[in-house]
């Protein structure tokens, strides 16, 4: 359920709040490295007489590593979404720009003409090159060097070398790359995606010029035929052959997605493939140089697999692997922990060992610490809301610490972490601190923002897809949290006397499976169920106004807002940004994986038909019409349904011309102030003043 | 500005109000051809035994003339619309279905494969069939022979047969048919239309399936190439030769359009020729056996020429004919009034007599009865409002009279007449009464509608383009008058007190070519300084509400209201319904001819542009996404420009996904309800109430 941008060079906006470290030396040449390419940018933009001997290697700024962090997180605030435009080599001689800049090496292969550059990233040594025009793969061992064109079978629209498709951009890898070096920059292993059968999608273009001209790309909806995928890995040095690696038995000739790609050794890369129904998976390690793979786990679920592009975490000799895996604790249900597997001597089999367990879950291994035995990971063992880091002995009584619960001087409540490939430094980042208020209530959870004491509205809020950070909007996303956001909603906050709401539901993640999987074949019905227990639980709360309830949902989060709509007559305003109106219409990779295989008059996938008649409540819908993601068809269906059945809806529509899931700035302006004034005129036209309110104006 | 219907078989709604008549013999053959239809009509429809007497010929029922067409009028009212889709063959022995209905004979020429056919309709003569399929013509002599096809160069959007393409269907001749039988049967004339140079213009589809297609189709904008033309003859019996008629001299090589083609014997063709500028045509008459034109009347004009597909009325012998034309009256202008031409026996030249006169226009010519030497016709005589026919004798002082003038008992102000061939007999048709109010301002003139004597609130009405029945939306059109209709805004007029004004500003038509023709090269100017003008003087009137001033538009119409937001501030509530926002946007042939041949830099063209930013009034934007007419391009431009410059504009927008210029009955009935709701909920918005009011809760 996140956007697409068809370009490599998207822009991330970060937002991050504060920075903590932890000591840093300055041999540590991956950091420097960092820190260098940060100062880089700040050159950049400013033109600053500094960018002279920051561009010379060698002469790092003679600063103490604790000045240096503070100047990089200041840095990140400011100029963050501006780092994926610009990348140093890891020679640290050259600057790689996606804009002419000063002496200028042109990236312009002979067989290419006129076309747009897909992607362009440096190797991993020296000055080696990875470019992508027409979805072929173009490599250079140095930046005078002459380009290898690497793939010649791209075309676009149909066979993608080494870049995703829409379909494993946004459901499968979450990236448009699709190639990867090994370690010693020899060897590059890349999908070849071939949408030959993938029906193709239009997204009109309206503005621009007399005769704008649609777009086609292919786009797989759910029953519809899928990309075929090959994974193949070829020799940058010495001939250039190319070695296809081979799909386990289970799944050759079968459909299936590779979901994961990731090199454990100069010639040895782990793989995971998934069947089509997204219930049985095989994590493989492949030799590169044959192409045989060897099965290492096995996955499979009677609902639908989680967690398919975690990354394993080996160790060097690739004798142990770390990974996390659904453990089944007591009767609550599988939740994700940390387990170990451990070549045996014994059999050909893996010793298997748990290394966490309890009813929360382990959310990220972090990185491996073979001389310490020590693992490093993030879990919400404090609470689902929080995030914590922690380390965990691999031997013994897998002895476990928490690394970030007491330095929690500020209440920071919400952590991620890098660290360095010598396990002894890391950058922690607090993403936000202990919000206001939270409740349990049977399945929903409820985070309420609280500003001012004399509470007039709520907004009741089902928040899915919008934030970029979230790996997966829809089941297995998270609302209530402790990590900081900052919306439109915060307005209505601060100056409105309306209290925000977010809750999450069951099918939300981080709460174990049980939680997460309950939606399964349902969608749209028990986490409509629990977001109503939680509406009714709010109106038992004194300081709400029953009168003036209102609901936002973008994506998954608008269908579930129409959803309400039919369900519930306590919303008096409701918005639904690019709603999903028929999971028939929508990413086979995503419909599948929670509906299972469509039948034809299956209605579980559809919400317009549901859409009741009369009486409704005022209604604001929002749409890009060149949306990618979730097609301006959507909309289009609800509307003529509505108007089909005459239904009595106010309804409001906020149409953003050529735009996609996620708006321009200055359309993401105009809709705040349009959602703003929306609401604040739609509980307005619900306005009684409350009884003491009268009683005062007659004393005055 | 009309609609476009694909098909053929568009469905056209008419309302007619009430009949009249004059007399009819049962002899009146074509009389007797159309009751008949009509009853076949009902017959179908009801299946009643009433049908055998009908349907077998020569046994009309026994009824009084009066009676029957008494049976007609009603027959009228509420079949009107099946009519266009039967027809009576001139033999009277078969009925043309587009439904499968009894024996049925298939149109289906082996040429053809799941084509749709575009068109079919009867000869002149016996079971004479022409029909269209792919964009070819197919002729056969009766219903049980071989189809003939008449031509092959036919092709999907780029080569049209005997049909319109977009620009001639709606700018040009103003229906689809491009094709003609002589009187006898024998020879077809038709336009070869020929779109390859045209760009085309795409329709988005966004329902009705998981991956629906939009269509393409040429459409020449303002500058753009325009399709070429050709007028070609062929003769139906003995060899099929084709023959092309030669464009004037003037012409040739040249970029032209044909607007009018009329037989006026078996072998002769009156041709209107006109050049792309459209400020010089030749009306010419061609000999169809040899291909050659003889001009017989040029026109040339420094703004735009009107009226170029009237068709002109001859006598029998092609020694005289009859056209209006525009003559000068004095000091006020030109106006259109009927020319003779008789065929000189002193030069080659044509002897021209003009037989009306006076600044008032004649709008139609009905019929020349050759024996009494008498022109019928329609004409603004009595007021530009009205419609009366009027006879005028073609010798001596041309004496003129009145035939619905002194009938006038029910003060019938709006006719329209058919006249029977052999000048005997005349179906009148009331179209409206007298209005309840109406002013002269400078150039504007001002209908309200007044049902109510407590009188609150005003809507502005800019009215064009809806009404099917004018000729041309926009400039010529004209909205205030007697002819009868009724709309949403009846709702507001008789249950809301709400006054319905509606106004004709210079660039309307039916009041002299000054009046038209101010507009040239400035569109949006001074029309809108009319309703500007005309709006204040509404001000003045003692029982209008200035704080709640509405307004509503479409196609110009809407345009002018986008205009009219930027130029005054006194209109609080304003619906654009399909605006032209950019004239360069717009089909050739109508910007062309109102702004000339475009520049690049033209701002004239533009309405977005000009578009102010704050403090706006409430608005209501509608559209059609597959509006063939007004592209939804023009909206999307708008509301691209209104977020790019932070307009404050509270625009709300209804979208009609999948539907054209016209809506569908479905959503035309949506649209009904929501304008009336959204001027209801904006008048609200702005109500303070009325000092009396107030003091008469208190006496309460």
């Amino acid at each position: 359920m996140k956007g697409w941008t068809p370009t490599a060079l998207r822009q991330k906006h970060v937002h991050r709040q504060q920075c903590d470290f932890v000591q840093l030396s300055p041999e540590s040449r991956n950091y420097k490295g960092i820190a260098i390419s940060l100062l880089v940018i700040v050159a950049v933009c400013s033109l600053i007489t500094m960018s002279v001997f920051v561009l010379t290697p060698g002469t790092v700024p003679n600063r103490g590593p604790r000045d240096l962090m503070e100047f990089i997180c200041r840095v990140i605030v400011t100029v963050s979404f501006k780092v994926a435009k610009y990348s140093l080599s890891p020679d640290m001689k050259y600057v790689l720009f996606s804009l002419t800049f000063l002496e200028v090496w042109e990236l312009n292969p002979p067989e290419v003409q006129n076309a747009v550059l897909q992607h362009a990233a440096w190797g991993v040594k020296g000055q080696q090159l990875i470019y992508i025009f027409e979805n072929n793969i173009y490599y250079q061992s140095d930046v005078q060097s002459n380009s290898l064109r690497i793939t010649s079978s791209g075309e676009e629209g149909v066979i993608f070398n080494g870049i995703a498709d829409w379909l494993y951009e946004e459901e499968i890898l979450q990236s448009h790359i699709a190639h990867w070096l090994s370690p010693d920059g020899e060897r590059l292993a890349f999908l070849m995606i071939n949408d030959t059968l993938v029906p193709t999608m239009f997204l009109p273009r309206f503005t621009g010029s007399p005769y704008p001209r649609s777009q086609e790309y292919p786009y797989p909806k759910a029953g519809q035929p899928n990309p075929t995928v090959r994974l193949l890995v070829v020799n940058l040095y010495g001939p250039t052959h190319t070695q296809e690696l081979v799909p386990p038995d289970g799944l050759r000739g079968r459909e299936h997605y590779v979901s994961m790609v990731k090199w454990i050794s100069n010639t040895h890369a782990a793989v995971r493939w998934l069947n089509r129904p997204q219930n049985v998976s095989f994590l493989t390690v492949c030799d590169a140089t044959v192409g045989s793979c060897v099965q290492k786990h096995e996955e499979a679920s009677d609902l639908w697999l989680t967690r398919q592009n975690q990354k394993p975490v080996f160790s060097k000799d690739r004798s142990r692997f770390f990974l996390t895996i659904p453990v089944k604790q007591g009767g609550q249900g599988d939740f994700h922990h940390i387990a170990m597997f451990t070549k045996s001597f014994r059999s050909d089999q893996n010793d298997v060992r748990h290394l966490t367990s309890g009813n929360w879950e382990v959310t990220k291994i972090l990185a491996y610490d073979e001389g310490e035995q020590t693992i490093y990971f993030i879990s919400t063992q404090d609470s689902p809301q929080k995030r914590h880091v922690y380390s965990a002995s691999t031997i013994g009584l897998f002895s476990q610490r928490c690394l970030t619960c007491e330095m929690n001087q500020e209440a920071c409540a919400f952590f991620d972490a890098d660290i360095s490939p010598n396990k002894q430094h890391v950058i922690l980042q607090c993403k936000g601190k202990v919000c206001a208020f939270s409740f349990w209530i049977s399945f929903s959870q409820i985070q309420l923002y609280v500003v001012k004491p004399n509470l007039f509205w709520v907004i009741y809020e089902t928040w899915l897809g919008s934030n970029y950070a979230m790996i997966d909007g829809g089941p297995g996303s998270q609302s209530v949290s402790d990590e900081y956001e900052l919306g439109w909603d915060s307005v209505l906050v601060s100056s409105d006397e309306v209290i925000v709401a977010r809750l999450d539901g069951r099918g939300t993640g981080f709460r174990g499976l049980r939680v997460l999987q309950q939606v399964h074949q349902r969608l749209g019905t028990v986490d409509v169920q629990d977001q109503i227990a939680a509406l009714d639980y709010l109106m038992t709360l004194p300081y709400i106004d029953r009168a003036r309830i209102g609901i936002y949902g973008k994506g998954y989060g608008a269908y579930l807002t129409l959803m309400l709509l039919r369900s519930t007559a306590l919303i008096k305003c409701a918005a639904a940004n690019s709603p999903v109106v028929d999971w028939k219409l929508y990413a086979s990779a995503f419909s599948e994986r929670y509906f299972g295989l469509t039948s034809k008059n299956d209605n579980r996938y559809q919400v317009r038909n549901m859409m009741k008649g009369p009486q409704g409540p005022d209604f604001l819908l929002i749409h890009g019409t060149a949306d990618a993601n979730v097609h301006f068809q959507h909309s289009a269906e609800l509307i003529k349904h509505l108007i089909k059945i005459g239904a009595n809806y106010t309804m409001q529509v906020r149409l953003y011309p050529d735009e996609g899931h996620f708006l321009s700035l200055q359309s993401q302006k105009h809709l705040s102030e349009s959602l703003v004034g929306y609401f604040r005129t739609c509980f307005q036209d619900f306005s009684t003043p409350l009884p003491e309110e009268i009683g005062k104006e007659d004393d005055d």
